[in-house]
Parts: C-alpha cells; sequence; structure tokens
C-alpha cells in the first residue's frame, strides 16, 4: 500500500499540497476545521481576504500539479497588467505598467479558487474530511514513526488516525504548528504591523449584467489611492465590481469615531472612491466590517525531528499582502516539495532538505512584503522611485543582456519564478551598485566637462 | 467587596504574585495544573531544574512581600561569594569573588523554595487549586469587562469563573499566553539556544549527616568548569550534595552515543568531578535524566487590551540560566507591578503602564544572560576578561565615586536590585569607554615618555 499522507487546512496551499500528494501517488486524506465552503451560503460574507493576485510562481505551481487544472483555474481570473494612481482630487489617474512585456498579475476571489480546488479534489476522489478539528498531534519527535492525529468532529466524536506523513497548512494561525511546537524545538515569532484593514465593496457600474459585466474603472489594473499613512486599494472581479481594501494604522482607524467621521474622511481622500463604493457601503463597512490585524509569521525549522510532519504555506510563513505574494509563495512551496521528492526519492529524505531549501526564500519574501507598503503607499508618487522604474523599464528591455542583464525587481518576484526570491534581492543589489557607478562616472564625468569648459574659457581669457 | 484576582501557576513567581495581591487586600484564588508538590512524593525527582541562585532583586521583592516571610526563607540558602573555576587537570580549583565587599548570591534548591512559598499561601489563607488546567480565557479585549476562565479538573470537570484581573505566572509555556495570544495582538518569539542541559548530582561527602553536612568541595562558591564548548557547573544543597548541571551543544551530546562514551567524556573533561559523582552516578544521569532545552522568550505587550489580564515571569519572558537572573528578575516583576499599583492606585491603570516600565528592562536581562554563556564558559579562563575584572574591582572598591563612579556590571545586576537592567547596561557602557579612553592615555603617556627618552638619548650623542 502507498504511504499515507494527512493535509492539515483545505484553504488554498492545502487544496493544491493534496492534489500534488496524491498525483505522486500517495494515499492523500484532507482535514479541514470549517464547513465545506461550497455548501456554506454565508462563507462570501464571513471570509475576510484581500482579493488575490495569482502570478507566475502561483501559475508554474498549478501547472506542474496539473496542466488541465491550471488552465481551468485560470480561466477565471482578470489580468492587470499596471498599477493605476489615483490622486488626491479624484479626478486624475495614472497607470505604471508592472512587467516589460504587458505581463499581467491576475485577480481572483479567494472563494472562488478555493471552491475550484475544491472541485478538482473530487475529481481526484481524494478523501476530504471538514469540520474536523485538530486537537492532538504525536510521535512527531520519534524517529521511524508514524505521527498520529486526533480530531473532534462536528458531532463531537473524537477520532484518532495515524499517517506516514502530516503535511500541515492551517493558515497563520496554524493548529498544526502549535502542536508541533509542544514536542519540538522550534524558533518562532510572530508579529504585528502597524497597519489594519477594512473591505470594501465597489458595486458593477450602471448597466452592468453578469453576461456584460461592466466597470466603473479600468478592471485590468490594480487601483491604488497612495496617500502615505493610509491607502486604498481595488481589484477586480469579473462581475463588474470591485474588492477594496483601506489599510491605515490602527491609530488613525481608532481615531475615527463615528460612521459620519469614516465619511468625512473618505470624501476628502478618496473623492472618487467616495462616489464609487457610495455612502451606504461606506457606513455599512464601518459599521459591520471587522478590522482585520496584519500578522507576520516565522519560523524554523518547518519540518518535525523525525523528518514525518511538515508545515507550509501561511502556517510556515505568514506575511504582509503588500506584494501579492502570499499565496503564490505558498503554492510555490508546494512546488519545490515536490521537486524535492522528485531528486530524492522518498518523502522523508525530501523533508529532511526542506528547511534548508526553503528558508532564505520565504524570510526574503516576507522582508519584500514588509518593505513594499512603503512603496505601494507613498514611493509610487516619489520621483526617484519613478526615475528608477523607467530606468529599469528601458534597461530591462533594451538592454537586458547587452551590456549586462538586468531584470527589474518587480519583475523577478512576479514574473520569473524561475529565480528565487533570494537570488532576486542578491541580483537587484547588484543592480543598484551598477546604478550608483553609472551615477559616479556620470557626476564625473560632467566635473570633467565643467572643467575642460572651464580651462577653455580662461584660455580665451588669455588669448 | 474587594477585587478578585486570578493567579495562573502556582511555581515561585505565581506564589509570590499571589501572596503580594493578598498583602494588597485583593481577592486571590490561585490555580496550578500539576499537583501540590508537598504531597507528591515523586516530585523531586520528576522536576526538571538547575538549582537556583536568590540575589538580591529576589531578596528586595520577597522582603516587599513580607520582611518576616523573606527571613524564614532565606534560612534556608547556601551564599556562594564567588565562582570557583575547576582545571582540566582535576588538581587545580581558582576562586574568582563575585562582590567587591564580600557579597554573595544564594543557593537554594527550586522545589524548597516553592513548597516554603506554598506554605506562606497557606498561612495567608489564599484559596490555592492544584490539578486545574486552564483550557480557556475570554473577554481579553472587551473594555471594561471582567474576564472568565474555564478549567479541566482532575476529575474531568468544567469550571468556569469570573475574575477581575487574571495574573499569568504559568511560565516559558505558558497557557495563559496562548489563550490571550489568540485574541489580541501580541508580538511573541520563542528561540531556542543550541545548548542543552543535563542535571546531575554530587552526594555529600564521607561522614556527612542531616545534622552534620560535609561538602566534597566548597559549598559557598559557584563551581564551574569551563571548557568553552561545554562546561559542569555545582551549587550546593544544604544536606552536604550538590545539584550539577551538564551544559554543551547538541551536536556533542548528540554524538556521545552510549553511557560508556559518556563516563570517558567526563573522566577526561572534568577529572574531579567524575570522581564526586561517580561512575553509577553519571551512568544514571545519561540513561534517565533528560536532556533539556534552552528556551529564550520574548512578547510585547504583556498585558491585554482591556488592562485586566497580564503577564509575568518566564511567561513573559523567559531566559537562560547563565546570569542565575531568571527567578530574581520573575520576583522583581512583581515587585514593579506593585509599587505601579501603589501609585497608580487601581490594578488597571497599574498594568495599563506596566509595559512600558518593564519592557526595556526584561529584555537587557534576557539578552545579558544569553551572553553570560561566553563568559562562564569560556572567558573566565581568558585573562583580559581577567584583567578588566581585577580594574573593575580595584575601581569598585576604591575608587567609587572619587574621580567617577563605578560600579562592575555583576554587581549591579546581582547585588543592586535598586538599578535597573537597561540603566546596568548603560552605565556599563560609560565605564568601558572610561577604560577606553585611560588606555588611550596611558598609551599616549608611553609614546610621550619614550619620545623624551630617546630625544634625552640623542642629546647624550651628540654632546
Amino acid at each position: 500500500m502507498s504511504e499515507s499522507v494527512a493535509v492539515i487546512g483545505a484553504g488554498l496551499v492545502g487544496c493544491l499540497a493534496a492534489l500534488a500528494f496524491s498525483s505522486k501517488g500517495y494515499n492523500v486524506t484532507l482535514y479541514e476545521l470549517r464547513q465545506d465552503p461550497r455548501q456554506d451560503v454565508s462563507s462570501g460574507k464571513s471570509m475576510r481576504s484581500i482579493n488575490l493576485a495569482v502570478s507566475d510562481r502561483g501559475i508554474r505551481a498549478l501547472k506542474y500539479v496539473n496542466e488541465e487544472m491550471a488552465e481551468r483555474i485560470l480561466k477565471h481570473v482578470i489580468p492587470m497588467t499596471g498599477r493605476m494612481i489615483h490622486d488626491i482630487t479624484g479626478t486624475k489617474q495614472e497607470s505604471q505598467v508592472y512587467g516589460l512585456f504587458g505581463e499581467s498579475i491576475n485577480s481572483i476571489d479567494r472563494l472562488l479558487l478555493n471552491k475550484c480546488l475544491l472541485d478538482e479534489l473530487d475529481k481526484c476522489n481524494i478523501k476530504t474530511f471538514f469540520e474536523h478539528k485538530l486537537v492532538d498531534m504525536g510521535n512527531v519527535s520519534t524517529p521511524d514513526s508514524p505521527i498520529f492525529l486526533e480530531f473532534v468532529t462536528k458531532d463531537s466524536k473524537r477520532e484518532k488516525r495515524e499517517f506516514d506523513f502530516i503535511v500541515g497548512c492551517d493558515g497563520a494561525f496554524s493548529q498544526s504548528r502549535y502542536l508541533m511546537q509542544k514536542t519540538m524545538r522550534m524558533n518562532y515569532s510572530q508579529k504585528y504591523v502597524e497597519q489594519q484593514y477594512i473591505e470594501l465593496y465597489i458595486p458593477p457600474a450602471s448597466g452592468s449584467s453578469s453576461s456584460d459585466p461592466k466597470y466603473s474603472i479600468d478592471p485590468n489594473h490594480l487601483h491604488i489611492w497612495p496617500r502615505k499613512e493610509f491607502m486604498l486599494i481595488a481589484l477586480a472581479n469579473s462581475d463588474g465590481s470591485f474588492t477594496s481594501t483601506f489599510f491605515s494604522t490602527w491609530n488613525l482607524i481608532d481615531s475615527i469615531k463615528s460612521s459620519q467621521e469614516f465619511l468625512d474622511f473618505f470624501k476628502k481622500n478618496f473623492p472618487d472612491a467616495y462616489t464609487m463604493i457610495g455612502e451606504a457601503g461606506l457606513k455599512h463597512a464601518y459599521e459591520n466590517q471587522p478590522r482585520g490585524a496584519l500578522m507576520q509569521v516565522a519560523l524554523s525549522p518547518f519540518v518535525s525531528p523525525n523528518n514525518r510532519a511538515i508545515l507550509i504555506g501561511d502556517a510556515a510563513h505568514s506575511m504582509v499582502p503588500f506584494y501579492g505574494q502570499g499565496m503564490n509563495c505558498g503554492f510555490e512551496d508546494v512546488h519545490v516539495l515536490m521537486k524535492l521528492i522528485e531528486q530524492n526519492k522518498t518523502i522523508e529524505k525530501a523533508f529532511s532538505k526542506y528547511t534548508d531549501a526553503r528558508k532564505e526564500d520565504v524570510d526574503t519574501i516576507c522582508r519584500l512584503a514588509y518593505e513594499n507598503y512603503q512603496n505601494m503607499s507613498a514611493k509610487v508618487l516619489d520621483p526617484f522611485y519613478l526615475l528608477r522604474k523607467k530606468i529599469d523599464y528601458v534597461f530591462g528591455k533594451y538592454c537586458n543582456g547587452i551590456l549586462f542583464p538586468w531584470i527589474p525587481m518587480y519583475t523577478m518576484v512576479s514574473f520569473r519564478g524561475d529565480i528565487r526570491y533570494s537570488d532576486a534581492v542578491r541580483i537587484e543589489k547588484r543592480q543598484s551598485r551598477v546604478l550608483q557607478l553609472l551615477q559616479y562616472v556620470s557626476v564625473g564625468g560632467v566635473a570633467i566637462y565643467a572643467a575642460a569648459k572651464a580651462a577653455q574659457y580662461m584660455d580665451r581669457l588669455r588669448n
């Protein structure tokens, strides 16, 4: 009989992990704390989630697991080829393209994607148990021993099962991680950033229908209202609506004491969005939508001492959403893990090499995601940042590989899944050094030119 | 009716916290997961613990809560006035005093101290419930609301109780912290150091009796066998025995594959300790004593958003044992908290100011404790370290306050509870700068002297 794998968490990464292990011939069982979202009519409302942007790393992982599945899923996305910057008057929009050659990141509703992946699981006959709460995990540190899991079901029954391997993908507040921590030496940190978020809704434009969606603003851009201490973003849905998210410091949102103040704040700072969301929508969001916290999680090692339990996705590295890489990185975890299994033949050996193979990359993208808040909320208005983007664009598009290789950072992270996150940072550092050198050379050139001109002038004075 | 306070954890800090709140007139209830150690005949064996060293901060806190209690407890301690360094031949011992004026840190058995404190609780009629497992905590983020706790008792009954305030003192693996984290934004990190420890036992010397204890080595020193990558320490018990602890990297202990290899290792590296512990004792320890991990915990804030739950002691800041400050710092937490209650009149206000008042100090001592492994295991043999200690001794004893104030670092941490940990580091930095300056001056002086001598010599040659 083939080895048994339990996947904990039927979110995006858990579903893909289950599909991936199943495609390799393992006997996979998937457990999920919540109800099946396909049967839960209220789940669309209760889920807090920024819309997702699938980019190259995510797409590569989907295709690796199942090319046809990837196609089925990707037909739901809305490509976004750039950022659209909305100014404070509400009248001017400026497009900043993401890629060099029209590449796009791809907006998709988290719930829709989750349902698609669950349907794929059913096609593969993967056993999936919803409303199973993981309450105990044993033998994490026992050499060569299968791991036991204990669940409490919806009707309060206890179920104890043994598995050869456990894959924990149960998100930022992972229960499998908590249970692993109890019996192994896991370095762990969680850190909240000072921003919170509130989700908002921009309805379809008038005259929109399901067969002919109409959008108030361009659907093929990620819309940003950058205001430094706070910002608003919006990503298109396929029905003509946008999911919009308001980010600010906790201090700022706590200082707004009523829905009227919230309305006034929006009217002043996001006049065009104010009109599109509408007063009723803003009031509803202020009064009913929860304020979301943003937590960063880092840990090491990702794997139990007996190489039988592993943590991937947000359970292993939750990051802030500002680089649009949370899910993409989680999908890439699955991809990296599968390639390790291919290379090492056994899951056990693959697990034993996973932390070293992956730690630097996930640390890197967590840091980049954190730093990107500055880019999105403020630097997109900074002339030096924009100049650098233009140089990157020209060098990347026309000079790449002529004098030296040149790939803009955003391209490496979002469109070049063949470049590791950590390598992207190394390449970018080299590129920055080249630019600095060019700067010195050009300043030097100007100085020499000025000196030559001055000498000419002196000569002329003398003669 | 007075406000109700639940203290979670009847370890050392929990007991002192319960006594302290009770002495201020609050209605205190203490809960403990384990059995009453006074009724558990096996607890002496099962508890893993390095012997403790009570020093000034701990003593101040005990005296603040109850002067007579402090006296009752302190009569059990064995003062240690310095370190005794054992060389690798097993024949030479060298004393390095701790204080300037014969001050001592004070060895005491953790279990004995815990039992003493529990007896004090009984004297104050503080309700104490053992074998109560905390399983839920609610209303942590609800403004102005009492907190509810849920326990599971020994006979699997559930008990739900409301309290005005909660004090979590349930150690490094704190359950109250875990439950608080679920409903508030708590930054948290845990990090394991690369060292492990195994506890050993040095029996009383021959002819020792309970009325006339006899020691194999001087009881009034903390004994150290510093071997850089590993070390052995020993602290005296009142019955003539020593509790000894072997520290090494995990790699080293994992490379020792049998009790015979462990014996050979000890014979080679700690020949005198090898004889004192005995082959049987070493074999027993290797085969039966668990390897202890050493974890550092840091978090912020210490207090729930509604200022009704607080974490103190190891639950809030576990540190490695190398500065002998874990318990002292936990006792000082109680002391600081009580003074805040005095100043602010209400517990709520005191809690609201606690994190700012305490965070820098606990971070500092956690760092110092970590760094002190180097001092204990290696630097005690380093001539430059010893020279600095001598300078500190001379300046501290004879020059303090004459030219400038001078207090050695160890003195500030262990014997001067009136100096905050963070201030101690600032003072030490200044002292190091003064020494550097003196070094420059003296090098300059030597240079001038040499130049003058050279000039004389040249004059002599000329004439």
